[in-house]
């Protein structure tokens, strides 16, 4: 079992391909952005594991934040200037770098699925796939905590 | 940036306290468990990351599945006897071995988080903790995929 001093070793299982090349493109939420459309290519070895995947409409994608940077506990995100921890905000520099987004599945050709609402960066190392499950996974009525009334903006500078 | 020849390390910030000592005892998702209560230990270097986590009635917790079984691109489930492929289904044992669910926030005491409908095994390893924002991971529209009147049951011998 792993405990505070072991490590985890992790392999991208594919990559994530997507109309935004750079931080400032990239949309800070899909739901800003629902018309962008990107593929998710799974390494060959892995396609196998994508049967039946088209009967999802939306899945989740687990991906490395790979090119993140500096980790700091507290700070202004991207939709507010004031000071939230990171485990209370979905800034991308983060302990362990694991991005998570929930897109809708368009289309599956072999190892290719085609998805909408993106808000990766191009060539993002993907980690894994798991369908999004309404019955499990939305709850209409949670709280947006410190979220509520924030509306999308530019991106502040010095912020990813 | 990584790419299929490179490796990610992850490092545990925390570890999972629940009631289910056990794989048979678990439940397949937290919802078929609304009770089940647990604690999310943080590392005390971590805490401060924790600052506005109250203001959330739901969060994410994304962990290592530590102690899954050899992983299977296509299988039976938990929740059903035909096979599917491990990215179309929730099933433990997959690559990367990260687990993901949404539970309810009850409570915080410094570093210690009290949540409500936990579905996982006591002393797992905690990754990150994300806010659960119903405007961007709500999704009550979604298809529930194959996942569609599948009932509760339990867990057949030999799935985990």
């Amino acid at each position: 079992m792993l405990d505070a001093r072991m490590k985890l070793t992790l392999k991208p299982i594919g990559v994530i391909h997507s109309p935004y090349k750079t931080k400032e493109k990239t949309p800070i939420q899909g739901i800003f952005r629902p018309e962008g459309t990107g593929w998710v290519e799974l390494y060959p070895e892995y396609e196998e594991g994508l049967k039946d995947i088209d009967s999802f409409s939306h899945i989740f994608i687990i991906y490395s934040l790979d090119r993140a940077g500096r980790v700091e506990l507290v700070r202004p995100t991207l939709l507010d200037d004031q000071p939230h921890g990171i485990f209370a905000c979905r800034y991308p520099s983060r302990p362990n770098g694991i991005g998570l987004t929930i897109v809708r599945l368009l289309e599956r050709k072999a190892n290719m699925l085609k998805i909408g609402g993106i808000d990766v960066l191009d060539n993002t190392p993907l980690l894994d796939i798991k369908p999004y499950v309404p019955r499990f996974d939305s709850f209409p009525q949670a709280s947006e905590g410190w979220f509520a009334g924030k509306q999308e903006r530019p991106k502040p500078p010095g912020r990813e």
